[in-house]
Protein backbone atom coordinates (compact mmCIF):
# COMPACT_ATOMS: atom_id res chain seq x y z
CA UNK A 1 0.00 0.00 0.00
CA UNK A 2 1.22 3.51 -1.02
CA UNK A 3 1.74 5.92 1.79
CA UNK A 4 0.41 9.00 1.64
CA UNK A 5 3.14 12.28 0.84
CA UNK A 6 4.85 12.80 3.34
CA UNK A 7 4.76 16.29 5.67
CA UNK A 8 8.17 17.94 6.89
CA UNK A 9 8.73 18.01 10.88
CA UNK A 10 7.89 21.52 10.45
CA UNK A 11 4.83 21.60 8.92
CA UNK A 12 3.77 18.84 10.97
CA UNK A 13 4.70 20.58 14.34
CA UNK A 14 1.68 23.01 13.18
CA UNK A 15 -0.85 20.27 12.65
CA UNK A 16 -0.24 18.98 16.09
CA UNK A 17 -1.49 20.33 19.84
CA UNK A 18 0.92 18.11 21.65
CA UNK A 19 3.01 20.31 23.22
CA UNK A 20 6.47 18.04 22.97
CA UNK A 21 5.64 16.83 19.63
CA UNK A 22 5.92 20.31 18.77
CA UNK A 23 8.78 21.08 20.72
CA UNK A 24 11.01 17.52 19.18
CA UNK A 25 9.89 18.53 15.67
CA UNK A 26 11.20 21.91 15.85
CA UNK A 27 14.34 20.46 17.39
CA UNK A 28 15.16 18.21 15.02
CA UNK A 29 14.29 21.26 12.13
CA UNK A 30 17.02 23.32 13.42
CA UNK A 31 19.70 20.97 14.72
CA UNK A 32 18.72 18.60 11.73
CA UNK A 33 19.16 15.77 13.47
CA UNK A 34 16.45 12.19 13.45
CA UNK A 35 19.03 10.66 15.63
CA UNK A 36 18.43 9.07 18.82
CA UNK A 37 21.26 7.76 20.84
CA UNK A 38 20.42 4.52 23.09
CA UNK A 39 22.92 5.47 25.84
CA UNK A 40 22.98 1.44 27.63
CA UNK A 41 25.66 1.96 30.10
CA UNK A 42 25.66 0.97 33.31
CA UNK A 43 27.73 4.14 34.76
CA UNK A 44 26.05 7.14 35.53
CA UNK A 45 29.34 9.16 35.03
CA UNK A 46 29.91 7.58 31.63
CA UNK A 47 26.50 8.27 30.99
CA UNK A 48 26.66 11.81 31.69
CA UNK A 49 30.04 11.87 29.83
CA UNK A 50 28.76 10.56 26.85
CA UNK A 51 26.01 12.88 26.70
CA UNK A 52 27.83 15.86 26.48
CA UNK A 53 30.47 14.35 24.07
CA UNK A 54 28.13 13.90 21.85
CA UNK A 55 24.45 15.72 22.67
CA UNK A 56 24.93 18.38 19.48
CA UNK A 57 23.67 15.06 17.15
CA UNK A 58 21.23 14.29 18.78
CA UNK A 59 17.11 15.00 18.99
CA UNK A 60 16.64 12.59 21.69
CA UNK A 61 19.18 10.65 24.40
CA UNK A 62 17.35 7.55 25.30
CA UNK A 63 18.21 6.50 29.26
CA UNK A 64 17.82 2.98 31.12
CA UNK A 65 18.03 4.76 34.35
CA UNK A 66 17.36 1.53 36.11
CA UNK A 67 20.89 -0.37 34.97
CA UNK A 68 23.11 2.42 36.55
CA UNK A 69 24.72 0.96 39.03
CA UNK A 70 25.82 4.28 40.63
CA UNK A 71 22.79 6.41 40.23
CA UNK A 72 22.24 9.13 42.97
CA UNK A 73 19.43 11.10 43.28
CA UNK A 74 21.06 14.43 41.24
CA UNK A 75 20.86 12.12 38.02
CA UNK A 76 18.55 13.98 36.77
CA UNK A 77 18.87 17.35 37.12
CA UNK A 78 22.52 16.70 36.04
CA UNK A 79 21.15 14.73 32.59
CA UNK A 80 18.66 17.99 32.36
CA UNK A 81 22.03 20.93 32.23
CA UNK A 82 23.51 19.03 29.33
CA UNK A 83 20.07 18.36 27.12
CA UNK A 84 19.18 21.61 27.45
CA UNK A 85 22.80 23.19 26.90
CA UNK A 86 23.09 20.63 23.51
CA UNK A 87 18.98 21.02 22.94
CA UNK A 88 17.67 17.18 23.26
CA UNK A 89 15.22 15.58 24.81
CA UNK A 90 15.59 12.93 27.47
CA UNK A 91 13.47 9.68 26.39
CA UNK A 92 13.64 7.18 29.60
CA UNK A 93 13.24 3.61 27.91
CA UNK A 94 11.36 2.33 30.83
CA UNK A 95 8.75 0.22 28.70
CA UNK A 96 5.90 0.34 31.75
CA UNK A 97 4.01 -2.16 31.37
CA UNK A 98 1.42 -3.08 34.22
CA UNK A 99 -1.79 -1.78 35.39
CA UNK A 100 -3.01 1.97 35.55
CA UNK A 101 -2.80 1.81 39.48
CA UNK A 102 1.03 0.63 39.66
CA UNK A 103 2.62 2.08 36.56
CA UNK A 104 1.11 5.67 38.04
CA UNK A 105 3.56 5.11 40.90
CA UNK A 106 6.38 3.70 39.31
CA UNK A 107 6.36 6.82 37.01
CA UNK A 108 6.27 9.30 40.10
CA UNK A 109 7.55 7.62 42.64
CA UNK A 110 10.63 5.75 43.93
CA UNK A 111 14.24 7.15 44.23
CA UNK A 112 14.02 7.10 40.30
CA UNK A 113 11.42 9.86 39.80
CA UNK A 114 11.23 9.58 36.76
CA UNK A 115 8.41 11.97 35.94
CA UNK A 116 11.19 15.02 37.21
CA UNK A 117 13.52 14.71 34.58
CA UNK A 118 12.29 12.72 31.78
CA UNK A 119 10.77 14.27 28.78
CA UNK A 120 9.39 11.17 27.28
CA UNK A 121 8.65 7.44 28.66
CA UNK A 122 7.30 4.77 26.86
CA UNK A 123 4.82 1.70 27.70
CA UNK A 124 3.91 -1.53 26.18
CA UNK A 125 -0.15 -1.59 26.28
CA UNK A 126 -0.50 -4.77 26.84
CA UNK A 127 -2.52 -4.30 29.90
CA UNK A 128 -5.18 -2.02 27.95
CA UNK A 129 -6.14 1.65 27.96
CA UNK A 130 -5.47 1.27 31.85
CA UNK A 131 -1.97 2.21 31.35
CA UNK A 132 -2.29 5.26 29.49
CA UNK A 133 -4.97 6.40 32.11
CA UNK A 134 -2.35 6.08 34.49
CA UNK A 135 0.88 7.97 32.73
CA UNK A 136 -1.78 10.61 31.77
CA UNK A 137 0.40 14.14 31.74
CA UNK A 138 3.38 12.31 30.09
CA UNK A 139 4.43 12.12 27.20
CA UNK A 140 4.24 8.92 26.25
CA UNK A 141 5.11 6.82 23.26
CA UNK A 142 3.58 2.85 23.12
CA UNK A 143 5.36 0.00 21.92
CA UNK A 144 3.57 -0.82 18.47
CA UNK A 145 6.52 -3.19 17.12
CA UNK A 146 9.38 -4.15 18.48
CA UNK A 147 13.07 -4.72 16.74
CA UNK A 148 13.66 -8.09 18.45
CA UNK A 149 12.98 -12.14 16.67
CA UNK A 150 9.55 -13.64 17.43
CA UNK A 151 8.14 -10.88 18.84
CA UNK A 152 4.83 -10.81 19.52
CA UNK A 153 4.02 -7.01 18.98
CA UNK A 154 2.69 -7.41 14.82
CA UNK A 155 -0.58 -7.96 12.71
CA UNK A 156 -3.97 -7.17 14.97
CA UNK A 157 -1.79 -6.43 17.94
CA UNK A 158 0.23 -3.59 16.35
CA UNK A 159 -3.11 -2.14 15.07
CA UNK A 160 -4.84 -2.24 18.28
CA UNK A 161 -1.73 0.12 19.80
CA UNK A 162 -1.93 2.16 17.07
CA UNK A 163 -5.84 2.67 17.60
CA UNK A 164 -5.14 3.37 21.47
CA UNK A 165 -2.23 5.39 20.83
CA UNK A 166 -4.62 7.54 18.35
CA UNK A 167 -7.87 7.61 20.87
CA UNK A 168 -5.54 9.15 23.69
CA UNK A 169 -3.32 11.56 21.57
CA UNK A 170 -3.52 14.55 24.50
CA UNK A 171 -0.76 11.88 25.97
CA UNK A 172 0.74 9.65 23.46
CA UNK A 173 2.97 11.80 20.97
CA UNK A 174 4.33 8.44 18.87
CA UNK A 175 5.19 4.91 18.82
CA UNK A 176 8.21 2.68 18.67
CA UNK A 177 7.36 0.83 15.49
CA UNK A 178 9.79 -0.31 12.72
CA UNK A 179 7.96 1.20 10.46
CA UNK A 180 5.31 4.42 9.45
CA UNK A 181 2.06 3.29 11.27
CA UNK A 182 -0.37 6.23 12.17
CA UNK A 183 -1.34 8.99 9.70
CA UNK A 184 -1.81 11.64 12.86
CA UNK A 185 0.95 14.39 11.60
CA UNK A 186 1.52 14.67 15.26
CA UNK A 187 2.57 10.82 16.15
CA UNK A 188 5.88 10.72 16.04
CA UNK A 189 7.82 6.93 14.82
CA UNK A 190 11.02 5.60 16.21
CA UNK A 191 12.91 2.63 15.10
CA UNK A 192 15.19 0.78 17.54
CA UNK A 193 17.45 -2.00 16.68
CA UNK A 194 18.92 0.10 13.13
CA UNK A 195 22.80 -0.53 12.26
CA UNK A 196 24.85 0.58 9.09
CA UNK A 197 24.63 -3.35 8.26
CA UNK A 198 21.66 -5.63 9.09
CA UNK A 199 22.03 -8.71 11.36
CA UNK A 200 21.54 -10.03 14.43
CA UNK A 201 22.37 -10.19 18.21
CA UNK A 202 22.92 -13.33 20.66
CA UNK A 203 19.55 -12.64 22.65
CA UNK A 204 17.74 -12.57 19.37
CA UNK A 205 18.11 -8.61 18.59
CA UNK A 206 17.78 -7.83 14.81
CA UNK A 207 19.23 -4.82 12.84
CA UNK A 208 18.25 -2.80 10.08
CA UNK A 209 19.91 -0.58 8.16
CA UNK A 210 19.09 3.47 7.85
CA UNK A 211 17.69 3.27 5.13
CA UNK A 212 15.26 0.31 4.76
CA UNK A 213 13.90 1.97 8.25
CA UNK A 214 13.77 5.90 7.31
CA UNK A 215 13.17 5.70 3.36
CA UNK A 216 11.19 1.95 2.42
CA UNK A 217 9.32 2.70 6.26
CA UNK A 218 9.09 6.00 6.35
CA UNK A 219 9.90 6.08 10.88
CA UNK A 220 10.77 8.84 11.52
CA UNK A 221 13.80 8.72 14.14
CA UNK A 222 16.07 5.91 14.21
CA UNK A 223 16.91 4.75 17.64
CA UNK A 224 20.92 3.58 17.85
CA UNK A 225 23.34 2.18 20.64
CA UNK A 226 26.06 0.01 20.34
CA UNK A 227 27.33 1.12 17.40
CA UNK A 228 28.26 4.43 18.53
CA UNK A 229 28.49 4.02 21.62
CA UNK A 230 30.99 0.93 21.29
CA UNK A 231 32.38 2.59 18.14
CA UNK A 232 36.27 3.44 18.10
CA UNK A 233 35.15 7.18 17.72
CA UNK A 234 31.80 7.88 18.88
CA UNK A 235 31.24 11.41 17.53
CA UNK A 236 32.36 10.23 14.23
CA UNK A 237 30.15 7.37 13.92
CA UNK A 238 27.24 9.73 15.61
CA UNK A 239 27.64 12.14 13.29
CA UNK A 240 27.73 9.91 10.03
CA UNK A 241 24.86 8.16 11.41
CA UNK A 242 23.04 11.89 12.14
CA UNK A 243 24.36 12.69 8.35
CA UNK A 244 22.60 9.49 7.20
CA UNK A 245 19.46 10.04 8.82
CA UNK A 246 19.12 13.29 7.95
CA UNK A 247 19.33 12.50 3.82
CA UNK A 248 17.30 9.78 3.87
CA UNK A 249 14.54 11.83 5.74
CA UNK A 250 14.64 14.99 3.53
CA UNK A 251 15.00 12.89 0.21
CA UNK A 252 11.84 10.97 1.16
CA UNK A 253 10.05 15.01 1.75
CA UNK A 254 11.50 16.49 -1.31
CA UNK B 1 -13.72 -28.46 28.33
CA UNK B 2 -12.71 -30.28 31.71
CA UNK B 3 -9.32 -29.91 32.65
CA UNK B 4 -7.74 -33.36 33.94
CA UNK B 5 -7.94 -34.27 37.94
CA UNK B 6 -6.01 -31.69 40.05
CA UNK B 7 -3.24 -32.91 41.36
CA UNK B 8 -2.02 -31.84 44.89
CA UNK B 9 0.95 -29.60 45.52
CA UNK B 10 2.97 -32.24 47.09
CA UNK B 11 2.48 -34.33 44.07
CA UNK B 12 3.33 -31.40 41.78
CA UNK B 13 6.86 -31.13 43.95
CA UNK B 14 8.18 -34.38 42.74
CA UNK B 15 7.02 -34.12 39.25
CA UNK B 16 9.01 -30.95 38.54
CA UNK B 17 12.52 -30.55 37.98
CA UNK B 18 12.46 -26.55 39.24
CA UNK B 19 14.18 -26.33 42.39
CA UNK B 20 12.46 -22.92 43.30
CA UNK B 21 8.94 -24.52 42.10
CA UNK B 22 9.60 -27.44 44.25
CA UNK B 23 10.51 -25.13 47.05
CA UNK B 24 7.12 -23.09 46.57
CA UNK B 25 5.15 -26.21 46.67
CA UNK B 26 6.88 -27.48 50.09
CA UNK B 27 6.18 -24.35 51.55
CA UNK B 28 2.37 -23.94 50.43
CA UNK B 29 1.52 -27.43 51.68
CA UNK B 30 3.58 -26.95 54.89
CA UNK B 31 2.22 -23.56 55.91
CA UNK B 32 -1.47 -24.24 54.32
CA UNK B 33 -0.82 -21.38 52.26
CA UNK B 34 -1.68 -20.70 48.70
CA UNK B 35 -2.01 -16.53 49.51
CA UNK B 36 0.34 -14.10 47.68
CA UNK B 37 0.59 -10.79 49.43
CA UNK B 38 0.86 -7.51 46.85
CA UNK B 39 2.33 -4.90 49.01
CA UNK B 40 2.11 -1.80 46.92
CA UNK B 41 3.41 0.85 49.62
CA UNK B 42 5.86 3.45 48.83
CA UNK B 43 7.99 3.37 52.29
CA UNK B 44 10.46 0.79 52.55
CA UNK B 45 10.50 0.85 56.28
CA UNK B 46 6.19 -0.05 56.20
CA UNK B 47 7.22 -2.63 53.95
CA UNK B 48 9.33 -4.41 56.01
CA UNK B 49 7.11 -3.92 58.82
CA UNK B 50 4.03 -5.33 56.92
CA UNK B 51 6.05 -8.53 56.07
CA UNK B 52 7.15 -9.17 59.35
CA UNK B 53 3.55 -8.84 60.82
CA UNK B 54 1.84 -11.00 57.81
CA UNK B 55 4.44 -13.14 56.51
CA UNK B 56 3.08 -16.37 58.63
CA UNK B 57 -0.20 -16.41 56.35
CA UNK B 58 1.86 -16.00 53.13
CA UNK B 59 3.54 -18.45 50.54
CA UNK B 60 4.63 -15.32 48.34
CA UNK B 61 5.81 -11.62 49.09
CA UNK B 62 5.13 -9.77 45.97
CA UNK B 63 6.77 -6.29 45.67
CA UNK B 64 7.34 -3.51 43.75
CA UNK B 65 11.12 -1.94 44.75
CA UNK B 66 11.12 0.68 42.43
CA UNK B 67 7.65 2.72 43.68
CA UNK B 68 10.13 3.07 47.16
CA UNK B 69 10.52 6.00 48.44
CA UNK B 70 13.03 5.39 50.64
CA UNK B 71 14.65 2.85 49.22
CA UNK B 72 18.20 1.86 50.39
CA UNK B 73 20.28 -1.09 49.15
CA UNK B 74 20.37 -3.11 52.50
CA UNK B 75 16.39 -3.79 51.28
CA UNK B 76 17.47 -6.94 49.86
CA UNK B 77 18.99 -8.51 53.09
CA UNK B 78 16.72 -7.46 55.46
CA UNK B 79 13.71 -8.49 53.39
CA UNK B 80 15.53 -11.79 52.95
CA UNK B 81 15.44 -12.04 57.20
CA UNK B 82 11.86 -11.63 57.26
CA UNK B 83 11.55 -13.88 54.52
CA UNK B 84 13.44 -16.39 55.91
CA UNK B 85 11.89 -16.18 59.54
CA UNK B 86 8.50 -16.89 58.28
CA UNK B 87 9.07 -19.06 55.29
CA UNK B 88 7.75 -17.43 52.37
CA UNK B 89 9.59 -16.08 48.73
CA UNK B 90 10.23 -13.34 47.89
CA UNK B 91 8.54 -11.91 44.16
CA UNK B 92 9.88 -8.82 42.52
CA UNK B 93 7.07 -7.88 40.25
CA UNK B 94 9.23 -6.45 37.75
CA UNK B 95 7.15 -7.12 34.69
CA UNK B 96 10.31 -7.12 32.40
CA UNK B 97 9.70 -6.35 28.59
CA UNK B 98 12.86 -5.25 27.30
CA UNK B 99 15.05 -6.78 24.51
CA UNK B 100 16.82 -9.98 26.51
CA UNK B 101 20.48 -7.99 26.37
CA UNK B 102 18.61 -5.16 28.36
CA UNK B 103 16.51 -7.32 30.62
CA UNK B 104 19.50 -9.33 31.55
CA UNK B 105 21.68 -5.23 32.74
CA UNK B 106 18.01 -4.72 34.39
CA UNK B 107 17.77 -7.99 36.71
CA UNK B 108 21.47 -7.71 37.79
CA UNK B 109 22.87 -4.37 37.41
CA UNK B 110 21.37 -1.17 38.48
CA UNK B 111 21.01 0.32 42.43
CA UNK B 112 18.21 -2.62 42.92
CA UNK B 113 20.37 -5.52 42.10
CA UNK B 114 17.44 -7.77 42.18
CA UNK B 115 18.90 -11.21 40.79
CA UNK B 116 21.06 -10.80 44.53
CA UNK B 117 17.54 -10.65 46.48
CA UNK B 118 14.17 -12.13 44.87
CA UNK B 119 13.24 -15.56 44.53
CA UNK B 120 10.94 -15.12 42.17
CA UNK B 121 10.26 -12.52 39.36
CA UNK B 122 8.20 -12.05 36.04
CA UNK B 123 8.22 -10.74 32.15
CA UNK B 124 6.14 -10.01 29.57
CA UNK B 125 6.98 -12.60 26.05
CA UNK B 126 5.44 -9.68 23.49
CA UNK B 127 9.64 -9.44 22.76
CA UNK B 128 9.82 -13.13 22.29
CA UNK B 129 11.84 -15.59 23.48
CA UNK B 130 15.03 -13.68 23.98
CA UNK B 131 13.71 -12.14 27.12
CA UNK B 132 13.66 -15.54 28.74
CA UNK B 133 17.92 -15.60 27.73
CA UNK B 134 18.23 -12.97 28.59
CA UNK B 135 16.63 -14.39 32.16
CA UNK B 136 18.47 -17.17 32.02
CA UNK B 137 19.34 -18.39 35.94
CA UNK B 138 16.08 -16.76 36.94
CA UNK B 139 13.45 -18.61 38.33
CA UNK B 140 10.86 -17.17 35.78
CA UNK B 141 6.74 -16.40 35.91
CA UNK B 142 5.39 -15.36 32.26
CA UNK B 143 2.24 -13.00 32.23
CA UNK B 144 -0.02 -15.08 29.96
CA UNK B 145 -2.94 -12.93 31.11
CA UNK B 146 -3.51 -9.97 32.76
CA UNK B 147 -6.62 -8.93 35.24
CA UNK B 148 -6.90 -5.18 33.88
CA UNK B 149 -9.84 -4.50 31.62
CA UNK B 150 -9.26 -4.36 27.58
CA UNK B 151 -6.04 -6.44 27.87
CA UNK B 152 -4.41 -7.90 25.09
CA UNK B 153 -2.82 -11.22 27.01
CA UNK B 154 -5.82 -12.96 25.50
CA UNK B 155 -6.30 -15.79 22.71
CA UNK B 156 -3.17 -16.65 20.98
CA UNK B 157 -1.01 -14.33 22.48
CA UNK B 158 -2.22 -16.34 25.83
CA UNK B 159 -1.09 -19.19 24.42
CA UNK B 160 1.75 -18.47 23.06
CA UNK B 161 3.03 -17.74 26.11
CA UNK B 162 2.17 -20.95 27.64
CA UNK B 163 3.91 -22.68 24.85
CA UNK B 164 7.15 -20.19 25.31
CA UNK B 165 7.05 -21.27 28.76
CA UNK B 166 6.52 -24.76 28.53
CA UNK B 167 9.92 -24.44 25.84
CA UNK B 168 12.08 -23.18 28.72
CA UNK B 169 10.93 -25.22 31.90
CA UNK B 170 13.96 -25.00 32.68
CA UNK B 171 13.36 -21.13 33.52
CA UNK B 172 10.57 -20.44 33.54
CA UNK B 173 8.04 -21.71 36.62
CA UNK B 174 4.66 -20.60 35.62
CA UNK B 175 2.35 -18.29 34.59
CA UNK B 176 0.39 -15.21 35.94
CA UNK B 177 -2.83 -15.93 34.74
CA UNK B 178 -6.60 -15.92 35.51
CA UNK B 179 -7.19 -19.89 35.32
CA UNK B 180 -5.24 -23.16 34.67
CA UNK B 181 -3.43 -23.07 31.89
CA UNK B 182 -0.65 -25.70 31.63
CA UNK B 183 -0.93 -29.04 32.25
CA UNK B 184 2.74 -29.44 33.22
CA UNK B 185 2.90 -30.18 37.05
CA UNK B 186 5.27 -27.86 37.66
CA UNK B 187 3.81 -24.28 36.25
CA UNK B 188 2.23 -22.44 38.87
CA UNK B 189 -0.46 -19.81 38.24
CA UNK B 190 -0.59 -16.94 40.18
CA UNK B 191 -3.56 -14.36 39.65
CA UNK B 192 -3.77 -10.94 40.38
CA UNK B 193 -6.94 -8.86 41.39
CA UNK B 194 -8.72 -11.12 43.62
CA UNK B 195 -10.81 -9.43 46.15
CA UNK B 196 -13.87 -11.07 48.30
CA UNK B 197 -16.10 -9.37 46.08
CA UNK B 198 -15.29 -8.91 42.24
CA UNK B 199 -15.96 -5.09 40.78
CA UNK B 200 -13.45 -2.95 39.17
CA UNK B 201 -10.79 0.03 39.99
CA UNK B 202 -11.05 3.55 38.43
CA UNK B 203 -7.79 2.89 36.60
CA UNK B 204 -9.27 -0.55 34.81
CA UNK B 205 -8.06 -3.06 37.56
CA UNK B 206 -10.71 -5.74 37.75
CA UNK B 207 -11.95 -7.89 40.60
CA UNK B 208 -12.17 -11.42 40.68
CA UNK B 209 -13.45 -13.98 43.87
CA UNK B 210 -11.76 -16.34 45.27
CA UNK B 211 -13.74 -19.27 44.48
CA UNK B 212 -13.81 -17.99 40.74
CA UNK B 213 -10.16 -18.12 40.56
CA UNK B 214 -9.63 -21.20 42.60
CA UNK B 215 -12.33 -23.52 42.35
CA UNK B 216 -13.59 -22.30 38.62
CA UNK B 217 -10.71 -21.49 37.09
CA UNK B 218 -8.25 -23.90 39.06
CA UNK B 219 -5.46 -21.55 39.17
CA UNK B 220 -2.86 -22.05 42.39
CA UNK B 221 -2.33 -18.55 43.88
CA UNK B 222 -4.02 -15.33 44.26
CA UNK B 223 -2.37 -12.26 44.65
CA UNK B 224 -4.40 -9.87 47.13
CA UNK B 225 -3.21 -6.20 47.85
CA UNK B 226 -5.16 -3.29 48.78
CA UNK B 227 -8.04 -5.45 50.22
CA UNK B 228 -5.21 -6.92 53.14
CA UNK B 229 -2.70 -3.67 53.19
CA UNK B 230 -5.56 -1.16 53.22
CA UNK B 231 -8.09 -3.64 55.74
CA UNK B 232 -8.77 -1.96 59.46
CA UNK B 233 -6.68 -5.32 60.64
CA UNK B 234 -4.25 -6.50 58.00
CA UNK B 235 -3.49 -9.39 60.07
CA UNK B 236 -7.27 -10.81 60.69
CA UNK B 237 -7.78 -9.96 56.73
CA UNK B 238 -4.71 -12.10 55.64
CA UNK B 239 -5.85 -14.74 57.56
CA UNK B 240 -9.33 -14.78 56.04
CA UNK B 241 -8.25 -14.61 52.75
CA UNK B 242 -5.72 -17.20 53.92
CA UNK B 243 -8.10 -19.65 54.82
CA UNK B 244 -10.19 -19.04 51.55
CA UNK B 245 -7.97 -19.42 49.40
CA UNK B 246 -6.25 -23.01 51.49
CA UNK B 247 -10.31 -24.25 51.27
CA UNK B 248 -10.62 -23.64 47.52
CA UNK B 249 -7.90 -25.31 46.88
CA UNK B 250 -7.96 -28.76 49.32
CA UNK B 251 -11.77 -29.13 47.63
CA UNK B 252 -10.42 -28.80 44.15
CA UNK B 253 -7.83 -32.13 44.92
CA UNK B 254 -10.13 -34.03 47.24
Amino acid sequence: MALPHRLSFLKRASLTRHLMAQKLFKIMEDKKTNLSLALDVTSQNQLLEMADELGSELCVLKTHVDILRDFTSDFGSKLRKIADKHRFLIFEDRKFADIGQTVSLQYKEGIYRIADWADIINAHVIPGPGIIEGLKGSNLLLLAEMSSSGTLAKGAYTKKAVAMGEAHADTVMGFISLQRLSELPGMIHFTPGVKLKSGKDPLGQRYRTVDEILTKNQSDIIIVGRDITHAKHPKTQAALYREKAWSAYVQTIA
